[in-house]
């Protein structure tokens, strides 16, 4: 069902009534983009890929929310999805004016999918944070307190006085006639009015009620009645004070319904639920905090079980079967054998059906994850020889999933999930370096050198550094050696390296090569699963060779202390106020600033090099060259004929 | 005419004969938000006023740029309209993605008027600056070269390479069928693509041709047909080229006829012209230049001529006679006695009519603008007893507006205009001053203490400081020596203030009372004006007391460096590299970011103070007040009732 401002009001309760009854809420969101500045990198911890996103990827806008509510049907035995599709646009008008970023390419994908944004912008539900709606309510009621008192006059400047005499003229013959029932003064720009306000108010206190009318066109026009009474003056002002009331209600628009979602403590399931996650956080919650601990804790407190299907498809018994977890493409797989597609009742006109295939439409995709979700769930009750089809939240099926968010761009390198209940996983770097080699260096130079020691991941820096990882993790001491009295390049272990850049932040690489993109190397073997789940005992992967000193995973519940109010505001203690941001080194600033981003090529080592000598002929190349070393590129793969770099769409921003 | 990406090509024609035969071209933009963070204030020097707007305004995105041509019919002896109004939007592919800010109510309000962003995002012409273009030239010749060559091979990892194999044994036998005419391979993510290139480029060299083909959904798919011949490679290798050339072209797009309008050196003719040029200059062919005077000369270099329509019916004999120099007012005004509309013809298919009333739309906008500028013009011609129709770019009529560009919010306190062909007014600010003041003090307090003095134009700057200019200039000293030894006030001069925050620049106001949009001061009588005309003889306004060191202004075109090449780049020397933006300060950057504005209300300063005590009791306020302080406040008039405080439209955004 597609919800705007035209049948929030009305649809609320129907809300209301479709979270309270469901076993489990399924939500999906789009934004007007993905990241700004610097991606996350593949070797990136949990902390670290936080930061990024916190960064790079919270001034955003988030435009539409898909949540499908599942409800067990006890006699059919199978479940009915109510679906709402919500189109946000927090409008400044009583709400906080917004300004925020948009990235062409996300646009255009959504565009491309058949999202309305003329219909966002004139239709959309109006939303705000926790602590905006607290100053607005605030404001609000000291405002209307204030409207009997006086406030400081203008002076009429000489050259107003005459125009100013005349209207008010006109005003007063307009009250003495009784001819018409109301009189508008246009033509007016904004300082005209307020004198004009203050006029009219002074000379005709108790016979004209003034206000401002804001025509279809968005002109302000003076609109002035009569006043029968000071009793009618009463009963005007309270009306629009009660107005005012009610566009306020307007204002805080889908934030209500977040919180609903919050309270209920169900069951939150997502697909790649990370941004999801932050940008709903963000935007009808509380700014994020910049200390990555107290959003975990934040998060859970709000979100008390969430799943992610990413996630949960990315563990056996998914894992090999599942070639690549993009939505559209994991629902494909899990309608073949060995999965299938559990049946699923729709409400009327509240629900989505299989055939509608709206790919992309956050409650349409917010749906079949919620199937994915449950196709899955059956599998893994099955192999249990049970037939169990019904979803409980603290069932034992899904504890392995609970409250981990997938990482899609660190998953392989160890680092798959950031668990809001515990402690995430520190996997070791000790076969990782950074390594500078000769600008002339490219990809497979590199392979080259390392020839001798088995496969390696390389995650290029700059035009001079890079990160390598080594497969073969035995051979990291041998390596270090091997390269010790090597003259051309210098390798450092990935710990110092990140132990020097501690205070110095990693300058974001100004212009990234090529061939960026990852080697990927399988690291997460079944048998590392294995070895892995024996150390930790919850099914929990990667290969966590120092633990962090909180306590276990077995008892996530305990860990953070719950600190909800009655209406769902998270409180942080006074020790740790949330700032809205971290603090940025000039370096990062950079980073927050809309640019353009140009698209990566595969001859853009060579191209730069030629270019660089053309360039010293004109001026011309001096200022493009200025312009071209402030641009960032954006790491995505790229390939062999594709000119694009930059792919608008989460999904594929991950290797699966 | 409407202008897309669909019928851009065969406009374009159209496009540089309208240009090549025009007496003058009027142009309108519109954009995705206005200002961003602090705004201008009131007694800003036009330096200022430019780096305000250069931090401020143009991350924003230029989204439709109307073109009205007016060209004379002789034989009629009236003019002839062309009209463009032309969707703009920078798609990242082949050109450089764009991350771009947006402001809610700026979008609400186009939204209002009838603009479509669903044809702007699906239909908008891309465009880029001329070093983008230059470096994605110098990129595709490179990238082309290189195709021949071999690059860097990835070795598959082993959990792939059955799938790879499988596939590649897929495509063998699609090869050696000939039964279809291709094989398309999806459910492929873009890493295992990658892989399937590199190994069925390999096995298939000669007899297979791989290719990306991007689905109507934007999914991506591999395409396999067969090649006859090595020359069929060729063929197709060349055909792609080819086909890249022409979408690089199709990218640079309306950047072309921005550069066609500035080769023209025509007289450009705007209304409240000064972000139109700034986004004109920003967008299609440099990022503006962080240095005033070299904006400067850049501006005039690639408009040699321009005329700013408000600017013009600010001056005498328009300026007693016009209210409101909103456009649709000014249209209004000229349209009756004792001005009068010309009768303009429009071109079949391509013009407006009077009748057609698109308010907003560019291509409209800048034809009403062209209709405001003939009735000025013509009106100017019968005072001198001329029946002078025709317009010509150096007649003497139009030499006192000519290169003078409106400062809508600085216009009342005598810096109404930046010239971009000569030295700009320096008007004194010895009637101006910093005053400090307790935080308990209203409006009405300070005209209090004023009241013996005349009147007073405040611009307040934070709870406890304003900026305070008096009416009687004569009377400066005496107020500074009649508050020296106030223990409740604290005055500093104008120029001594400016000189304290030129390092330290003045801290955004980080909330702005409610009150602080400033009183209006008759500061440009026409004796004013009389008498600065006398003294620079150009029927220049404003009070020039010290004029900079810079030639007169009488002579402007020989002052600035022409630097124009042939292709319309304007080069900057080498001493005066052009960075994106101004350095700024930390206190600064924080403006850049976007962010939330809160409506001001009348009753804000009593409700902080409120809020302030209730905040006390709960953690949850110091969040609020932690997010509150950072926010800041846009300065714009806010009426007695009207709960909004941004116009969005920047016409309302000045006082006339």
């Amino acid at each position: 069902m597609e919800v705007t401002r035209s049948n929030f009001k009305e649809v609320l309760p129907l809300v209301a009534a479709s979270i309270e009854n469901a076993d489990f809420l399924v939500i999906d969101t789009e934004f007007t983009g993905l990241i700004n500045g610097r991606d996350v990198s593949i070797f990136d911890s949990p902390q670290e890929y936080y930061t990024t996103i916190l960064n790079g990827s919270t001034e955003f806008l988030l435009i539409q929310f898909g949540l499908c509510a599942f409800h067990w049907n006890e006699n059919e035995e199978k479940y009915t999805n109510d679906a709402y599709n919500f189109y946000l646009f927090p409008r400044g008008r009583p709400g906080p004016e917004k300004i925020f970023l948009c990235q062409s390419s996300s646009l255009d994908f959504l565009a491309s999918q058949g999202f309305d944004f003329n219909k966002l912008i004139k239709e959309g539900i109006s939303y705000m944070t926790e602590p905006s709606e607290t100053r607005l309510r605030d404001f609000l009621t000291e405002r209307q307190k204030s409207y009997t008192n006086d406030k400081g006059t203008i002076s009429i400047p000489n050259e107003f006085k005459s125009q100013i005499e005349d209207i008010c003229k006109k005003v007063g013959v307009f009250l003495k006639e009784n001819k018409r029932e109301e009189m508008e003064i246009d033509r007016c720009n904004a300082f005209m009015r307020r004198l004009l306000f203050q006029e009219l108010g002074t000379r005709y206190k108790d016979v004209a009620f003034v206000e401002t009318k804001v025509l279809e066109n968005k002109d302000r026009v003076l609109k002035v009645t009569r006043l029968s009474s000071s009793q009618d003056r009463k009963s005007r002002d309270d009306e629009k004070k009660e107005k005012e009331w009610e566009e306020l209600e307007e204002a805080v628009g889908f934030s209500k319904i977040a919180r609903m979602i919050s309270q209920s403590e169900k069951l939150v399931i997502g697909h790649n639920l990370l941004l999801d996650l932050l940008h709903t956080l963000n935007h009808f919650f509380q700014p994020l905090p910049s200390d990555y601990q107290s959003f975990k804790e934040f998060a859970h407190c709000m979100f008390p079980r969430i799943l992610d299907t990413k996630y949960m498809s990315s563990l056996p018994p998914f894992k090999d079967k599942v070639n690549s977890s993009v939505l559209q493409h994991l629902l494909a797989t899990l309608s073949e054998s060995p999965f299938s597609l559990p049946e699923i009742d729709s409400a009327e006109g509240r629900g989505y059906k299989y055939a509608d295939d709206k790919q992309h439409e956050a409650g349409y995709d917010a749906y079949v994850t919620g199937l994915c979700f449950l196709a899955m769930h059956t599998h893994l009750a099955r192999m249990r020889g049970e037939e169990k089809r019904r979803v409980t939240g603290d069932s034992v099926l899904l504890r392995p999933f609970l409250n981990k968010v997938f990482l899609a761009k660190t998953a392989h390198q160890d680092s798959p999930y950031m668990n809001l209940a515990g402690a995430d996983p520190t996997p070791s770097r000790d076969h990782v370096f950074h390594m500078m080699f000769p600008k002339e260096w490219q990809r497979n130079d590199i392979n080259q050198l390392f020839s001798a020691y088995g496969q390696i991941t390389i995650q290029f820096l700059d035009d001079t550094s890079a990160l390598v990882g080594l497969s073969r993790r035995d051979l990291a001491k041998t390596v270090l050696r091997a390269f010790s009295n090597n003259k051309k390049v210098k390798l450092v272990p990935f710990a110092k390296y990140k132990g020097m850049n501690n205070k110095v932040l990693p300058t974001p690489a100004l212009e990234r090569r090529d061939d960026s993109s990852p080697v990927y190397v399988k690291v997460n073997t079944p048998d590392a699963a294995r070895q892995s789940q024996a150390n930790v005992g919850d099914n929990d992967i990667g290969s966590p060779v120092k633990r962090s000193r909180s306590s276990s995973l077995s008892e996530p519940a305990k860990q953070t202390a719950r600190k909800r109010t009655s209406s769902g505001i998270f409180q942080v203690q006074d020790s740790e106020p949330p700032p809205k941001r971290a603090e940025l080194t000039d370096a990062e600033t950079e980073i927050v600033k809309p640019r353009e981003i140009h698209p990566r090529t595969n001859g853009r080592r060579k191209a730069s090099e030629s270019e660089k000598e053309k360039r010293k002929e004109t001026k011309k190349a001096d200022i493009a060259n200025t312009e071209r070393r402030k641009e960032k590129v954006i790491e995505t793969f790229d390939e062999k004929s594709a000119t694009q770099c930059v792919t608008a769409f989460k999904e594929s921003d991950s290797w699966d």
